[in-house]
C-alpha cells in the first residue's frame, strides 16, 4: 500500500527534515509545521515542503519534536487532523508516547516509530534525504492500533528508502537502551576522561578513540531527554556495564591476564552479534562446552580454532575461576551447528561437549 | 637526517609489515625476520622486503613482535646488531621495554617508539604502506639516548608518512592509557553487552553502536598483553570512569536530568579537546566561571552560547549540587582568551566571572 500523501512533518529538526526530503524525492507532497520559524524558512528553502493552508488534510502526521514534547504534540496532531489521519512519531521511546495517548479517542490511528539514523550535528542544514537509506527503523504498535495505520507506517519507511522492525513497545525501549542509549553514556563518560588529559597527551589520540567517542558529540539537552526518558532500561544495561568495569579492574589489579582476556573476548562477541546492515532474523541456538586451560592466549586460541570451523558463534559465556587450572567456556551457535564446532574442536585437540 | 638503509624489520605482523612497506615506498632496502615462516613468506610475497642473509648490516632495526616478547627481543637485538646500529621497538607500552634493556651495554643505541595507528585486523595481509600517513608515532627516547638514535628513530617516522611526538615513558604510558587502552576496554564492555541481548534486539543497530564498538574486535590475546602490561594508568584512569558511571547510574534512578546533561556536557567538552588529525600543541589556559541554574537545558544553553562567542572551550568541570538552585561550571580556555568570552557570555544574560 503506497503512500499517497500529503505527509505533514510537525518539527523540522534534522530527522523531521531528512524525512520531508526522503518523502520529497518519492515524489509525496510534503506540509512543514513548526514552532520556530527559522526552521521552517530553512527547511522549506532546501525544498522540504511547503507551509501548512488552510484545508489540508494530511493523510499522514509525522510528529518529530524533541523527547520531552512528544506526548503533548501527538495529542493535537490526533485533535487536529482529519477523521482518517493516521499519526505516527520518531521519538526515541516508545511506551512513554503510547502512554501518553491511551486515552485518546483517535488512538487506534496512533502508531509509533523510530528510525535508527541520525548524526552528532542537529538542525535541518544537517538534514539529508539518504539519511534513512537501508537503515532499521522499528514500527512500534500499540494494542489498539488499526491495521491500516500500521501500514500506512509502513510505508512512510519504505519511502525513506529504511527498513521496518516490528517491536513491541517495552521490547523496544529495552533494545535502544542496549544498542543505543547505553553505548552514547559510556562514550560521553570516556570522552570526559579525555577533557582532563594532561597537556600533550591528547597528541596520542587515534582513530580508535575517536570511533569510540564520536557519538558523544550530540546535543546534551537532546541526549539527556532521551537517556532520562528512558532511565529503567538504560540503568539495567548499565549496571551490567558498571559490574563489568569492577571485574576489569579487578583484574588488572591482580594481574589476572586470564581475567583480562575473558572481557575482551566476550566484546568481540558481542560486535559479532550486531547483524548485518541489513538487519538480521533472530536465531534458535544450541549450546557447547569446552575446557580451556587457565592462562594467557587459550581463550584467544578457542576462538580462532572455533572461527576456522566456518560454525558462526553466536554468543560466549566465560565461567572463568581465577586460580582454577581450567574453565568452562560456553558457545552458543545456530541450531544445527554444534555437530560441526564438535568436531572440528575435537580435530584440534579441544575438549568439548554438548 | 634522512634514513640510508637497510632497514630490518623484526615481526613481520600487520604493523611490522605495514613499516615495511612504507620504507619500500620511501625506496629503503628493507629485511625481514620473523619465527614464523608463513608470515615471512606473505610479507616477502606482498614486496615488503627480503630475508635475511649473512654480513647485512642494518641501520636501524624495528622490533615489532607481540608486547609479551618486547624486552627479549629489543635485547637480542641490541646484542646481534651492527656498533653502530639503532634499534627501535613499536610496542604500545614504553616504560617496561626501557626498563628491561636499561642494564645492557649498547642501551644508548635504544629508543622506544609507538605508532598510533592500527587495525582490528592483524597478520601481514592487512598491512599497508599508507597505515601511518599522517597520523602520530611517539618517540619515546630513555636517559641513555644518544640524540643520533633519537633522529634515525624520527627519520623512520618521516619516512612512513607520520609525525613525530616527543614525549618520556612516563607520559606516554599515562597518555595511551587515557587515549587508547582504557577506550579499547570500555568498547569490549560495551559490545559484551550486546552478546547478551534478546533475540531481535540487535536489529536496531545503527552507527553509533558500531563506532563505539569497533574496536573491540580487534584480537583479545594481542589486547590484553598491551592492556595488562600497563594496567597501573589503564586502572588509574578506568576508576574514573567507574566514577562517572556511579553518578550516570545515580541521576537515571533519581531522575535528575541535571546529573545526566551535565555528564553529557563533560564528555562534549571531551570530543572537542581531541586534536585534530595533524596534532596540536598543549595550551595554557585560564578559567572563567558561570553560574548556572539548575535545570535541564542551561548547561546546553551555555555550551551553545560560548560556542557562539567563538572562544574554543579547552576543558570543563561542573559543581553540580542536585537540590541547589544554581551550579558553578569552570571553562578552561586558552590564555588570552578568557575577556572575550566574560564579554560574551555578559552580553547574552549569563553571570560569571574569572
Amino acid at each position: 500500500m503506497p503512500l499517497n500523501g500529503p505527509v505533514e512533518i510537525v518539527g523540522a529538526g534534522l530527522i523531521g527534515t531528512s524525512i520531508a526530503l526522503a518523502c520529497r524525492r518519492a515524489g509525496l507532497e510534503v506540509i512543514l509545521t513548526d514552532t520556530e520559524a527559522r526552521h521552517l524558512r530553512t527547511a522549506s528553502g532546501l525544498g522540504a515542503g511547503r507551509l501548512r493552508e488552510p484545508g489540508d488534510v494530511p493523510e499522514l502526521v509525522v510528529v518529530a519534536v524533541p523527547p520531552d514534547h512528544l506526548g503533548a504534540a501527538i495529542r493535537e496532531a490526533l485533535d487536529t487532523a482529519g477523521p482518517t489521519t493516521v499519526v505516527t512519531d520518531v521519538g526515541s521511546v516508545k511506551q512513554a508516547p503510547l502512554d501518553a495517548v491511551s486515552d485518546h479517542p483517535a488512538v487506534s490511528r496512533y502508531v509509533g516509530s523510530h528510525p535508527m539514523a541520525g548524526s552528532e550535528q542537529s538542525g535541518p542544514l544537517a538534514a539529508s534525504a539518504t539519511l534513512f537509506d537501508g537503515r532499521p527503523w522499528a514500527v512500534v504498535a500499540g494494542p489498539s492500533a488499526i491495521p491500516d495505520a500500521v501500514h500506512v507506517v509502513e510505508s512512510l519507511v519504505e519511502a525513506c528508502g529504511a527498513l521496518t522492525v516490528r517491536l513491541g513497545p517495552g521490547d523496544h525501549d529495552k533494545a535502544v537502551a542496549r544498542t543505543s542509549h547505553v553505548p552514547h553514556l559510556v562514550a560521553s563518560v570516556i570522552a570526559g576522561t579525555l577533557a582532563g588529559a594532561a597537556p600533550g597527551h591528547l597528541a596520542l589520540s587515534g582513530q580508535g578513540v575517536r570511533d569510540v567517542t564520536r557519538i558523544a558529540g550530540g546535543d546534551p539537552g537532546l541526549y539527556s531527554q532521551i537517556i532520562g526518558g528512558n532511565a529503567g532500561a538504560v540503568a539495567e544495561v548499565l549496571a551490567q556495564v558498571r559490574q563489568r568495569i569492577d571485574l576489569a579492574l579487578d583484574a588488572l589489579g591482580s594481574e589476572d591476564r586470564v581475567g583480562l582476556e575473558s572481557l575482551l573476548v566476550h566484546g568481540l562477541s558481542g560486535t559479532r552479534a550486531i547483524p548485518g546492515k541489513h538487519g538480521g532474523a533472530p536465531q534458535a541456538t544450541e549450546t557447547v562446552w569446552v575446557q580451556v586451560p587457565d592462562h594467557p592466549g587459550e581463550l584467544a586460541r578457542l576462538f580462532g580454532d572455533a572461527g576456522r570451523s566456518s560454525v558462526n558463534i553466536e554468543d560466549v559465556r566465560i565461567d572463568h575461576d581465577p586460580g582454577r587450572p581450567v574453565g568452562l567456556v560456553e558457545l552458543d551457535v545456530a541450531e544445527g551447528s554444534a555437530g560441526t564446532l564438535l568436531e572440528a574442536l575435537d580435530s584440534m585437540g579441544w575438549t568439548a561437549h554438548r
